[in-house]
């Protein structure tokens, strides 16, 4: 059964949006009677009927809801957005799909991009989230500063970057059920003044293995990383 | 420094291909006796001055080389090519960047494409093995079916699919300094009859963790976990 996303369905809002109403009438084929599952994004998913499909609007009714667990860790990670933003795009994508909290877009000195489409990000992940089906839809802010996001608190703090290849694997420095937050460089890596901040600031430089990765191969790598640890 | 690529270097053939050359010469804008890297993706990195640019065509004189040993491990993955051909060439560029050796382009009975452009698929491998900075080019072979396959020896074979939540993880089944070979499954899944077959045939179901995974995602959370349990 396919999945729909709907974050006020817990407010009362009992509809689709107008795109979701279109995917599941036009493309789907629903018609009223038809159950079909929504989640909020934020945990909880519904078991709906669909009430009516006039004026190009799904309207429900909720027959049952199932609210899940928030995970035991939270997976931040802080990237400089590549300048294809395919790339960034495709980043937001593979993490949702193997499960990340939270995507903060980092403004470096070396950045070649420091603008970023949130709202584009935010549907690729809510594609994700569905097409995974996933209760959980990741948090994604940006642009953020150094200096904001060397603010943030997290139980587990890392900077990854090319220059350091001599740094202890992610995979044996990350422990379980922890919050992390996990600074990735622009392809022009961090500044060596970045690196010293972030360092001095207590984050820990690691490395993601053994090849030189792009930007967002890292950020995919370290989202698979720390959710393998988990089990 | 840039990578570039001459398969024949190793056979004394002194020279880029067009569109390398075009590289080097009009991006790049190297001249004669410039110094420059070139692998034969074959395990050896040249050290090379180039001697002539004339008729497009970069002529090189090697100076040094330097042979790397091969992994002790080989990672051959299987994947049933998803529709989109822009998915197919994602999971080999992000796979080569990882490190694999061997892909195969599986055909299955719910596989929506059974055709590929080989061509195309080695040339974003190149690609990806020059920004990577890597000199070892996978092998990529397609189609082959799911007899071929089955009969492919390597000393851990496994088999991935959508259906399957109960399996032990890769993460823990995988040994290190192994061949391996891994079957990933269309997005309709393997079929009931192949999934038999497979596992009659020594191959060992396995799970690649918590979330369903689109095809290719599947292909590159195999080829990094493979990947990190060298370490």
């Amino acid at each position: 059964m396919n999945l729909f996303y709907q974050p006020k369905l817990s407010e009362g809002l009992l509809l689709l949006s107008e795109d979701e109403s279109l995917h599941a009438i036009k493309v789907l084929r629903h018609q009223t009677g038809d159950s079909i599952k929504v989640t909020d994004g934020q945990g909880t998913l519904y078991l709906c009927a669909i009430t009516s499909t006039s004026g190009k609007v799904c309207k429900l009714e909720v027959s049952s809801q199932e609210k899940f667990n928030k995970p035991n860790h939270f997976i931040h990670i802080a990237l400089s957005p590549t300048k294809s933003s395919d790339r960034v795009e495709w980043f937001v994508e593979k993490a949702t799909e193997l499960g990340i909290q939270k995507i903060s877009f980092l403004n470096t000195q070396h950045s070649e991009r420091n603008k970023i489409n949130i709202e584009r990000m935010t549907k690729t992940a809510v594609s994700a989230m569905k097409q995974s089906g996933q209760v959980w839809l990741p948090e994604i802010e940006g642009m953020v500063s150094m200096k904001e996001i060397l603010a943030t608190k997290r139980d587990q703090r890392f900077i990854a970057y090319a220059g350091e290849r001599e740094s202890p694997l992610l995979l044996h420095q990350a422990k379980k059920d922890k919050s992390y937050l996990v600074l990735i460089g622009p392809e022009g890596d961090f500044s060596a003044e970045e690196i010293q901040s972030a360092t001095q600031s207590g984050f820990q430089p690691i490395s993601l293995g053994a090849n030189i990765l792009r930007t967002e191969t890292a950020g995919v790598a370290t989202c698979h990383i720390l959710n393998l640890i988990q089990h």
